[in-house]
Protein backbone atom coordinates (compact mmCIF):
# COMPACT_ATOMS: atom_id res chain seq x y z
CA UNK A 1 0.00 0.00 0.00
CA UNK A 2 1.43 3.35 -1.23
CA UNK A 3 0.39 6.48 -0.64
CA UNK A 4 -1.39 7.13 -3.71
CA UNK A 5 -3.77 4.55 -3.03
CA UNK A 6 -4.56 6.03 0.14
CA UNK A 7 -4.94 9.58 -1.03
CA UNK A 8 -8.07 11.32 -0.50
CA UNK A 9 -9.13 14.54 -2.64
CA UNK A 10 -9.48 17.68 -0.47
CA UNK A 11 -10.20 21.31 -0.67
CA UNK A 12 -7.57 23.56 -1.46
CA UNK A 13 -7.27 27.07 -0.87
CA UNK A 14 -4.10 29.27 -2.34
CA UNK A 15 -2.26 32.33 -0.45
CA UNK A 16 -5.11 34.77 -2.15
CA UNK A 17 -8.35 33.06 -0.16
CA UNK A 18 -10.01 34.99 2.03
CA UNK A 19 -8.50 33.64 6.22
CA UNK A 20 -12.19 34.19 6.97
CA UNK A 21 -13.36 31.53 4.06
CA UNK A 22 -10.35 29.22 4.81
CA UNK A 23 -12.59 29.19 8.67
CA UNK A 24 -15.83 28.37 7.34
CA UNK A 25 -14.50 25.84 4.99
CA UNK A 26 -12.46 24.00 7.61
CA UNK A 27 -15.69 24.44 9.60
CA UNK A 28 -17.78 23.19 6.96
CA UNK A 29 -15.47 19.88 5.93
CA UNK A 30 -14.35 19.11 9.59
CA UNK A 31 -11.02 18.29 8.01
CA UNK A 32 -8.16 17.87 10.50
CA UNK A 33 -6.13 21.04 8.09
CA UNK A 34 -6.34 22.47 4.80
CA UNK A 35 -3.60 22.53 1.69
CA UNK A 36 -2.60 25.93 0.04
CA UNK A 37 -1.33 25.34 -3.55
CA UNK A 38 0.63 27.54 -5.64
CA UNK A 39 -0.78 28.65 -9.35
CA UNK A 40 0.50 25.36 -10.42
CA UNK A 41 -1.61 23.00 -7.71
CA UNK A 42 1.63 22.64 -6.40
CA UNK A 43 1.67 22.15 -1.69
CA UNK A 44 3.02 25.51 -0.60
CA UNK A 45 1.69 25.08 2.83
CA UNK A 46 -0.29 22.65 5.44
CA UNK A 47 -1.94 24.73 7.35
CA UNK A 48 -3.39 22.05 10.42
CA UNK A 49 -6.71 22.75 11.80
CA UNK A 50 -5.14 24.51 15.24
CA UNK A 51 -3.13 27.34 12.95
CA UNK A 52 -6.49 28.15 11.39
CA UNK A 53 -8.03 28.96 14.67
CA UNK A 54 -4.28 30.86 15.39
CA UNK A 55 -5.74 33.31 12.26
CA UNK A 56 -8.78 34.15 13.97
CA UNK A 57 -8.35 34.40 17.45
CA UNK A 58 -6.49 37.90 18.40
CA UNK A 59 -2.65 37.18 19.18
CA UNK A 60 -3.25 39.33 22.62
CA UNK A 61 -5.57 36.36 23.84
CA UNK A 62 -2.93 33.45 22.49
CA UNK A 63 -0.34 34.97 24.64
CA UNK A 64 -3.05 34.96 27.73
CA UNK A 65 -6.11 32.89 27.20
CA UNK A 66 -7.70 34.12 30.87
CA UNK A 67 -8.31 37.36 28.66
CA UNK A 68 -10.19 35.77 26.20
CA UNK A 69 -12.82 35.37 29.21
CA UNK A 70 -13.85 39.22 29.32
CA UNK A 71 -15.67 38.56 25.79
CA UNK A 72 -18.61 36.30 27.18
CA UNK A 73 -19.82 35.28 24.02
CA UNK A 74 -18.15 34.47 20.64
CA UNK A 75 -20.38 35.33 18.15
CA UNK A 76 -18.68 34.84 13.72
CA UNK A 77 -18.54 38.75 14.01
CA UNK A 78 -16.45 38.40 16.58
CA UNK A 79 -14.09 35.74 15.93
CA UNK A 80 -13.97 36.36 12.36
CA UNK A 81 -13.76 40.34 12.87
CA UNK A 82 -9.47 39.93 13.97
CA UNK A 83 -9.25 38.22 10.20
CA UNK A 84 -11.04 41.88 8.20
CA UNK A 85 -10.73 40.95 4.45
CA UNK A 86 -7.33 39.83 4.78
CA UNK A 87 -5.98 36.83 2.84
CA UNK A 88 -4.26 33.76 3.57
CA UNK A 89 -0.78 35.28 2.53
CA UNK A 90 -1.48 38.44 5.15
CA UNK A 91 -2.28 36.31 7.98
CA UNK A 92 0.95 34.07 7.83
CA UNK A 93 4.08 34.66 9.75
CA UNK A 94 7.03 35.61 7.11
CA UNK A 95 8.74 32.43 7.53
CA UNK A 96 6.63 29.19 7.47
CA UNK A 97 7.86 25.84 8.28
CA UNK A 98 7.95 23.29 5.08
CA UNK A 99 5.05 21.20 4.20
CA UNK A 100 4.82 17.60 5.23
CA UNK A 101 4.52 16.44 1.70
CA UNK A 102 5.71 12.66 0.14
CA UNK A 103 5.70 11.50 -3.62
CA UNK A 104 2.86 9.05 -4.17
CA UNK A 105 5.21 5.80 -3.40
CA UNK A 106 5.28 6.65 -0.11
CA UNK A 107 5.22 4.04 2.23
CA UNK A 108 2.77 4.18 5.17
CA UNK A 109 5.27 3.91 7.81
CA UNK A 110 6.98 6.90 5.87
CA UNK A 111 3.89 8.89 5.94
CA UNK A 112 3.20 8.15 9.79
CA UNK A 113 7.20 9.08 10.54
CA UNK A 114 6.18 12.65 9.21
CA UNK A 115 3.12 13.04 10.46
CA UNK A 116 4.31 12.22 14.21
CA UNK A 117 7.75 14.40 13.38
CA UNK A 118 5.76 16.94 11.62
CA UNK A 119 2.87 17.05 14.53
CA UNK A 120 0.66 17.68 11.57
CA UNK A 121 -2.37 14.85 11.14
CA UNK A 122 -2.02 14.82 7.06
CA UNK A 123 0.40 14.70 4.50
CA UNK A 124 0.00 16.35 1.29
CA UNK A 125 0.38 13.67 -1.62
CA UNK A 126 2.47 14.81 -4.97
CA UNK A 127 3.30 12.98 -8.40
CA UNK A 128 6.71 13.68 -9.72
CA UNK A 129 5.97 17.00 -11.02
CA UNK A 130 4.82 18.21 -7.49
CA UNK A 131 1.26 18.70 -8.22
CA UNK A 132 -1.13 17.65 -5.37
CA UNK A 133 -2.82 14.26 -5.42
CA UNK A 134 -4.73 14.32 -2.78
CA UNK A 135 -3.81 13.84 1.34
CA UNK A 136 -3.69 11.12 3.77
CA UNK A 137 -5.26 11.53 7.22
CA UNK A 138 -3.95 10.51 10.30
CA UNK A 139 -6.97 8.66 10.88
CA UNK A 140 -7.10 7.31 7.24
CA UNK A 141 -3.75 5.61 7.90
CA UNK A 142 -4.65 4.19 11.33
CA UNK A 143 -7.52 2.48 9.95
CA UNK A 144 -5.25 1.01 7.14
CA UNK A 145 -2.95 -0.04 9.25
CA UNK A 146 -5.32 -1.30 12.35
CA UNK A 147 -7.73 -2.22 9.71
CA UNK A 148 -7.07 -6.02 10.66
CA UNK A 149 -6.28 -5.96 14.19
CA UNK A 150 -9.73 -4.45 16.11
CA UNK B 1 -22.33 29.72 25.84
CA UNK B 2 -19.88 28.33 28.48
CA UNK B 3 -17.19 24.74 27.80
CA UNK B 4 -19.81 22.79 30.06
CA UNK B 5 -22.69 23.65 27.35
CA UNK B 6 -20.18 22.59 24.75
CA UNK B 7 -18.46 19.60 26.35
CA UNK B 8 -19.09 16.13 25.19
CA UNK B 9 -17.35 12.91 26.67
CA UNK B 10 -14.79 11.32 25.80
CA UNK B 11 -12.78 7.95 26.39
CA UNK B 12 -9.73 8.48 28.71
CA UNK B 13 -7.11 6.42 29.63
CA UNK B 14 -4.46 6.27 32.19
CA UNK B 15 -0.90 6.16 32.70
CA UNK B 16 -1.24 2.31 33.07
CA UNK B 17 -3.04 1.78 29.67
CA UNK B 18 -0.73 0.09 27.12
CA UNK B 19 0.12 2.47 24.61
CA UNK B 20 -1.14 0.26 22.00
CA UNK B 21 -4.52 0.01 23.53
CA UNK B 22 -4.42 3.97 23.15
CA UNK B 23 -3.37 3.91 19.49
CA UNK B 24 -6.12 1.28 18.55
CA UNK B 25 -8.52 3.86 20.91
CA UNK B 26 -7.60 6.44 18.37
CA UNK B 27 -8.20 4.57 15.19
CA UNK B 28 -11.57 3.50 16.60
CA UNK B 29 -13.08 6.82 17.86
CA UNK B 30 -11.58 8.84 15.19
CA UNK B 31 -10.93 11.35 18.20
CA UNK B 32 -8.44 14.70 18.31
CA UNK B 33 -6.44 13.46 20.51
CA UNK B 34 -6.72 11.57 24.62
CA UNK B 35 -7.02 12.67 27.84
CA UNK B 36 -4.85 10.67 30.19
CA UNK B 37 -6.66 10.92 33.79
CA UNK B 38 -5.32 10.41 37.72
CA UNK B 39 -6.77 8.25 39.81
CA UNK B 40 -8.92 10.77 40.81
CA UNK B 41 -10.65 11.65 37.21
CA UNK B 42 -8.51 14.34 37.11
CA UNK B 43 -6.50 15.34 33.42
CA UNK B 44 -3.02 14.56 33.73
CA UNK B 45 -2.24 14.89 29.99
CA UNK B 46 -3.69 16.01 26.41
CA UNK B 47 -2.58 13.48 24.04
CA UNK B 48 -2.64 14.94 20.46
CA UNK B 49 -3.34 12.18 18.03
CA UNK B 50 0.13 13.30 16.19
CA UNK B 51 1.90 12.63 19.93
CA UNK B 52 -0.07 9.12 20.10
CA UNK B 53 1.52 8.72 16.64
CA UNK B 54 5.26 9.29 17.66
CA UNK B 55 4.44 6.51 20.43
CA UNK B 56 3.95 3.90 17.60
CA UNK B 57 6.37 5.16 15.30
CA UNK B 58 9.83 4.19 15.79
CA UNK B 59 12.13 7.48 16.95
CA UNK B 60 15.08 6.84 14.23
CA UNK B 61 12.51 7.19 11.52
CA UNK B 62 10.71 10.11 13.05
CA UNK B 63 14.33 11.69 12.92
CA UNK B 64 14.52 11.06 9.14
CA UNK B 65 11.45 9.91 7.79
CA UNK B 66 12.74 8.31 4.36
CA UNK B 67 14.38 5.81 6.31
CA UNK B 68 10.70 4.29 7.28
CA UNK B 69 10.69 3.84 3.30
CA UNK B 70 12.72 0.74 3.53
CA UNK B 71 9.77 -1.20 5.58
CA UNK B 72 7.47 -1.77 2.18
CA UNK B 73 4.10 -2.65 4.71
CA UNK B 74 3.17 -1.18 7.76
CA UNK B 75 1.14 -3.88 9.64
CA UNK B 76 -0.28 -3.91 12.61
CA UNK B 77 2.13 -5.87 14.03
CA UNK B 78 5.48 -3.61 13.01
CA UNK B 79 3.45 -0.39 14.02
CA UNK B 80 2.64 -1.51 17.25
CA UNK B 81 5.87 -3.92 17.76
CA UNK B 82 7.80 -0.58 19.02
CA UNK B 83 5.72 -0.06 21.85
CA UNK B 84 5.67 -3.73 22.98
CA UNK B 85 4.12 -4.15 26.53
CA UNK B 86 4.88 -0.85 27.24
CA UNK B 87 2.39 1.78 28.89
CA UNK B 88 1.09 5.34 28.73
CA UNK B 89 3.68 6.35 31.48
CA UNK B 90 6.72 4.05 29.89
CA UNK B 91 6.39 5.81 26.37
CA UNK B 92 6.21 9.26 27.50
CA UNK B 93 8.73 12.15 27.75
CA UNK B 94 9.75 13.11 31.35
CA UNK B 95 8.91 16.42 31.15
CA UNK B 96 5.61 16.76 29.22
CA UNK B 97 3.71 20.37 28.83
CA UNK B 98 0.95 21.17 31.16
CA UNK B 99 -2.69 19.38 29.35
CA UNK B 100 -4.94 22.97 27.95
CA UNK B 101 -7.31 22.32 30.23
CA UNK B 102 -10.24 24.71 31.32
CA UNK B 103 -13.10 24.62 34.02
CA UNK B 104 -16.71 24.79 32.58
CA UNK B 105 -17.64 28.35 32.77
CA UNK B 106 -15.17 28.92 30.47
CA UNK B 107 -16.24 30.96 27.15
CA UNK B 108 -15.69 29.49 23.74
CA UNK B 109 -12.88 32.67 23.03
CA UNK B 110 -11.44 31.49 25.90
CA UNK B 111 -10.99 27.82 24.56
CA UNK B 112 -10.29 28.58 20.92
CA UNK B 113 -7.11 30.87 22.32
CA UNK B 114 -6.10 28.16 24.54
CA UNK B 115 -6.26 25.29 21.14
CA UNK B 116 -4.41 28.17 19.43
CA UNK B 117 -1.70 28.88 21.65
CA UNK B 118 -1.58 24.78 22.69
CA UNK B 119 -1.60 23.83 18.62
CA UNK B 120 -3.93 20.55 20.31
CA UNK B 121 -7.14 20.82 18.94
CA UNK B 122 -9.22 20.21 22.27
CA UNK B 123 -9.51 21.01 25.51
CA UNK B 124 -10.58 19.20 28.79
CA UNK B 125 -13.50 20.25 30.72
CA UNK B 126 -12.57 20.40 34.34
CA UNK B 127 -15.62 21.09 37.78
CA UNK B 128 -14.29 23.31 40.85
CA UNK B 129 -12.46 20.08 41.94
CA UNK B 130 -10.68 19.80 38.83
CA UNK B 131 -12.10 16.82 37.61
CA UNK B 132 -12.65 16.01 34.11
CA UNK B 133 -16.39 16.99 32.85
CA UNK B 134 -15.95 16.23 29.12
CA UNK B 135 -14.14 17.58 26.29
CA UNK B 136 -14.55 20.52 23.54
CA UNK B 137 -13.10 19.98 20.24
CA UNK B 138 -11.60 22.44 17.39
CA UNK B 139 -14.65 21.33 14.64
CA UNK B 140 -17.41 21.53 17.69
CA UNK B 141 -16.47 24.78 18.82
CA UNK B 142 -16.44 26.13 14.97
CA UNK B 143 -19.78 25.02 14.59
CA UNK B 144 -20.75 26.30 17.64
CA UNK B 145 -19.17 29.51 16.57
CA UNK B 146 -20.44 29.60 13.13
CA UNK B 147 -23.38 28.27 12.85
CA UNK B 148 -25.32 30.89 11.73
CA UNK B 149 -22.87 31.93 9.61
CA UNK B 150 -22.68 29.47 6.63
Amino acid sequence: MRARDLAITCTTVTYDTPAAEVVRILARDDSAGLIVVDDAGRPALVLPATQVLRLAVPVYMQDDPVLARVVDEATADVFLGELGGRTVRECLPERAASPPVVEDDATVLEMAALMASSRVPLVAVVDARRVLRGVVTLHLLLDHVLGGDQ
